[in-house]
């Protein structure tokens, strides 16, 4: 950490600002410049010393060098972080496909996608049951009952299963149905949920908030992490910018960022990121061929008529099966491997009984 | 509500869209021009029609004109809505000030805070109990403990007492010992606690999520209006921006937009909008001659020694005390009363017993 | 100037950067902390330091603690700057308002509208003769001719003038026939046009880029005083931002920031700051109250038949009137000096002959 | 084009707006709802007819249904323009890799680099003789001289040469040197650079400005265009945003949208897209995967002793060749079809005499 002072700080202020650092059992270095004074703390600092030294008078900046996170780091995990569910691997070299509807609709609707994720290649299945919504008149989700459907349909066709969890007295059951639990935009920093997901083991898929840095994103993973639940993967699906044309920015350099700052997964959302159809496939190739270990993607047999109005970035399921055989070819000029429904079939034999 | 079409699309889709949308009972009125066809609705479309519309193919862009919003709406309810507790009044022509520190940290520090918001003429204590941090090592406020040491500081000295309620099941609780709960900017769209703070009469200051549009932060407040809680209060509190030198970019211009959009009171957050005390004067100041209805400021005994790291953003007593007294006269210019102390004694003294 | 070197460096490395920084002619002060080596660098050094120092093998980050501009720092110059054209002081305590239509339309409108600024009690009449578009094919503003129109109305009423140039070969025409240059929010980057700014002594309104940091807003005025032009003054008039209901969102906390970094006269511009005629009431208070040393106001006698497009955010001319006269007393409470038209009179008495 | 006009309009008022649009030779529709009205707009409206309306008593919004760009748009040109220099294509399905330092700074220096480019497969030599920097201290190019330089490079080793041009008066000059053109991101609202650039022939690679929509990035492109020079090549590379790890973030679905809404090929800018070396394999290849029809890559010898300081975003020339030879294998997957070096010795050898 460094402290940089005010230009017109008193040599008496010094000695007390390096006074209050010492007593906190760290050591102070002093550099005076010809202009300002740059105090460099050496030793392990307490996480509240920065916070606590910005407010001193006589500071004009306090700059960390150490992150704020730990767990999330590659510097303290360097190897990667590869997540195991009934065989299916996620992370490092695997290259992972999550794809269903916005919203878990019927029993009829999610077991024919199912059906259809499963045929083009995809190893998990994803659904909402309860939905955030910007506005309280909107379709909200069919709760519970959804869960049900989703966890019948990923069991008879061999998929995992992924729904959002949106407040901590949900997370029990949502884990009783779900293989992963996925936090969405709005929540990344509702610390109250990211502590509850740290007391289980169920994988979490963490979506980063629309406007959150890559820092904050960290922290927010390194609640759950801290809390002793050590499966997460990270989720760029979009950021908020000025531009309106696509309904987010999906950014793509988080993903080698997010990469080489963390050992945990990095699966990007081109769905969300776009909000646009059309713009699904080449988002979702150039996510693979920036290294993402993963794609959640929306797939939809009725786009016209979906529920939560989402279907205007619903691919078709032709499109779906297409993309997936060009993602296998794209992988694998990266170094990624795309793990087959032969594959899994046999992951899940072993699995379910 | 406006349809607009692809340029090539055919006569027969349109009249398949018309279908649709005549058979949720609304009319369709048809407008081909030279380029795109547009088909204005008519009458009360239900909620999720523009959603539904959006998908379907042919359909280029769907245009709302209605707010997707009504009781927050100032159409719907043209008067300003004013909140009165204990006698202390807020919206319309009066101004509230609301001072105290960012957290609570024992029962002398609030005491004290109390004492000088008071002296100031401030009518509302702020202070956090339980505090939102991006990362999970940081002080995380000391609880339901805080929340008693509050009560008791604003009953002694004549105060209203306003703290942030993090989750569902907090709501309760907090209800119990403060009376206004503060939804922060993290949780503006974390909708159970919106539901749940529905279900009371307490009173909300919603703050604006940090990237949240004014369409949506209404959104957020209709959660709470809808559910039965009619006592909702905006606040502006800075928004994201690619600006670092200030913590965030603190939107004045939202103040007389949600004021002309909503009927509901606007309170500006100069502490938490800019991050920075000695910016803290010019913006409350700015605020008030926007038409604010009201400020909340954070103010410190010890601003270097705070416990949260906030003290650089909080103003020292006499700076409080001063800045009040600046903000009644310019309260007097744009037609806002600065209800004084002397007012607030009396207001009280028939309150509490 | 602070160099962190990455976790894993060598020492035989930072030996080598050590050498490099001394080479220039600077000391080096190495501190090595347990995790990251931080070296500071004491000493005049030389402009592209840290540039060099920043692309260095080792290297993580290279902090700068002094400013990278030099003429428009408060710490050079700690006075506030007070330009004096004909009598009329921008800057310090003097609040000086600039109004008039987005273009110069003909003989006629101008000579009207200057007539209703300067009842109003404004110095400065604006108009643009030169226009930046978004598209080729809008209206482009009238040209030279329209310098002629506006700068014989303002002799005639006694104001000054303002207009924009938008390209060096056009500064010295603009100059001849108005009082101020202004720079555009597209043009804050258009260094050549900077350039030959500095080399006149005319006033320059610079306006803060759209999405211009203030540091890189300051350094832009650097080009001008640099190249010897010191009568130089800050436009704030709004930042891109996410939300889009505003045309852009007025940065009211840069009249602070930027008076605090400067000494230069900071002028804000509610009418492209809002876009919207309704916002500009409020705002221009907003930015006299905290501390703007003027504003700039678009005025249109007849805004639904204006040329550019723009009515939709000028003011009729007799709210502009009746803003005048809130502003001066707003202005009185802050300090500001609202030089009244008896007193332009006079000055301009003793300037035309 | 379509008017929604206030809630609370006359029916009076309606009549006169429709008036006022009938007088411009269009037809105006009247579609009366319950809560506002909406005329739809029938026929080929001037091009300011919009920004006439909008300011207009009693409208609340005016939408543009058509594009304010003509031929930029791909409704206008539907096939994919394809630049031809020197037998070098560009655009369709062609694949440029433009390569070279951010600054030519010696013979000997851009003749290596060139040596480099070519044999690593390039086709154009990239490199900076004026230099658009943020503060007037920092260098600023080595000017013309520069261009010589570079020119003779290019022809020696059988490359196509780019430089930024940033004023209207260096035009030509830069074209007698340059084969192609750059706009920088800061000149990219430029209007008079731009319409200077309409008036020649050479390709101009236009880069989007840092804030800049995709409806303002065309116009641009359509200043150029509608002068006369139909060659115009569009550069994604990067915008600002909340997040300052990245120097921009780079917004890939930029690749597909624009190549959807025109015709014009899209280059992408990984190395200022991005500012950090590590970053810039992994966004030249998703960059590909997206569909760009070429890139712009710096590439240094030393990168540490760069003039510029962006060393720290150059790749070295073993990462440049390395990374080419994935960009082929990539953009075969893609359609892309990449021009290689022997070919382009044939295309030259043709050429130069």
């Amino acid at each position: 950490m460094i402290v940089i002072t005010n230009s017109n700080i008193t040599d008496e202020r010094i000695d007390e600002i390096v006074e209050q650092i010492e007593r906190t059992g760290v050591q102070a270095h002093v550099s005076r410049g010809t202009d300002r004074t740059v105090i460099g703390i050496i030793g392990k600092a307490e996480p509240t010393l920065a916070e606590h030294l910005r407010q001193l008078k006589g500071v004009e900046n306090v700059i960390k060098i150490s992150k704020s996170y730990k767990l999330a780091s590659r510097d303290f995990h360097p190897d990667d972080t590869v997540i195991e569910v009934k065989g299916v691997k996620m992370g490092g070299e695997h290259l992972v496909i999550m794809g269903g509807p916005c919203a878990v609709e019927s029993p009829e609707q999610i077991d024919e996608i199912a059906r259809l994720v499963k045929a083009a290649g995809g190893q998990v299945l994803r659904g909402g049951a309860f939905k955030p919504r910007t506005g309280p008149y909107s379709f909200q989700g069919i709760g519970v009952e959804g869960l049900v459907m989703m966890a019948e349909a990923g069991k008879k066709h061999g998929l995992l299963t992924i729904t959002e969890v949106m407040t901590p007295e949900y997370v029990d059951v949502c884990a009783e149905y779900a293989d992963i639990l996925q936090v969405g935009t709005r929540n990344m920093q509702n610390f109250d949920l990211l502590r509850k997901l740290g007391t289980i083991k169920t994988p979490v898929l963490l979506k980063r908030g629309f406007s959150a840095t890559y820092d904050e994103f960290l922290n927010a993973a390194e609640y759950i992490l801290a809390g002793g639940n050590p499966n997460v993967m990270l989720c760029e699906r979009g950021i908020r910018t000025f531009e309106t044309y696509t309904r987010n920015t999906l950014d793509l350099a988080a993903i080698p960022v997010l990469q080489q700052l963390s050992h945990l997964p990095v699966i990007s959302d081109p769905s969300h990121g776009t909000g646009r159809r059309e713009l699904v496939e080449p988002m979702a190739k150039a996510s693979v061929a920036a290294g993402a270990n993963g794609l959640i993607i929306e797939m939809h047999t009725d786009p016209d008529n979906s529920m939560t109005g989402d279907g205007v970035q619903s691919l078709f399921p032709d499109q779906f099966a297409n993309l997936l055989k060009e993602l296998e070819q794209l992988g694998a000029l990266v170094g990624k491997r795309f793990d087959t429904p032969k594959e899994h079939a046999e992951q899940f034999a072993t699995w379910v009984k």
